[in-house]
């Protein structure tokens, strides 16, 4: 469900943007799909996400053109991002600098960098080596200072997801 | 209230941050605040938000330090934004071009530009023209190709917030 459209005087863009991404899993979801998980499983492992939820949030962001379900490997659908959703990497960057920068005490737990460059890349997006606007697909996501090493417990995409890997690419 | 603390597999910046800033109102709160909002009764009159609600989200937020309270003329307290309030302007940004791009059909309805110079303040925040670093405070708010004016049931904040001015600047 979006949110309830009550927001009479607010016509503006952000309210139609809050109307989609607003629930409390949808953001996640959105970063667990940067980050390169794709399988209901996954996102249910590594969100610890109700499975109903989880089944009602991905069918909506589909019906949204957020997320595309599309032919994994046997006779599995995973779901990937459109154009549409890779459009919230901003989004969700800007929402995970904020807190690193006020609840984060052992510092950041993800440093960004341009792959093959090697330089760090920041909110803007903009590489602050070389100076270029750097894709998705070119940004390699490792653990920062404030990352801890996930528990064993915690399953096998949060132990993925801890290593240095290019963004989305494919958990499995 | 915050969001539950449920995320259990999810000690992520990103979690923190929702768990602050996740509700629903929260970020058309600190939107306002950025445009100039600051008074209980204008936040009530320009989001349409029942006054208990916003009651309840205003000590939040002030809890948090995100908001302060300030002596305003007369006896009236009102609503400032603090230096961490400031910093979730990227994510209101990011979720308003969003929106702009993919729900506002009759273009963007706000444009951003850098006091003095007139360049265009994209999402990074550097000036398209003179390639500063615009702080909040330089860079002011234009009505864009898709605001629709205010009709006057819309009240006047609305009015207010149409014509171009500085942001920050408090609408009374």
């Amino acid at each position: 469900m979006a949110l309830p459209r009550e927001y009479t005087n607010q016509a503006c863009s952000m309210v139609r943007a809050l109307e989609i991404v607003g629930e409390r899993w949808t953001l996640l979801i959105v970063r667990d799909a940067v980050f390169g998980v794709r399988r209901f499983s996954d996102f249910v492992e590594h969100l610890g996400i109700p499975r109903a939820v989880l089944t009602e949030r991905l069918e909506f962001l589909i019906g949204e053109g957020v997320l595309a379900r599309v032919p994994g490997p046997g006779k599995r659908s995973e779901y990937e991002l459109t154009a549409k959703g890779r459009g919230l990497w901003p989004v969700v960057r800007a929402l995970s600098a904020w807190g690193d920068e006020h609840y984060a005490p052992g510092g950041r737990r993800r440093v960004f960098v341009h792959a093959g460059c090697d330089g760090e890349v920041p909110q803007s997006g903009t590489c602050l080596r070389c100076g270029a606007e750097v894709t998705l697909a070119e940004t390699v996501m490792t653990p920062g200072p404030g990352l801890t090493p996930p528990s064993p417990e915690e399953g096998q995409v949060s132990a993925v997801l801890a290593r240095p890997r290019p963004l989305l690419q494919p958990v499995h």
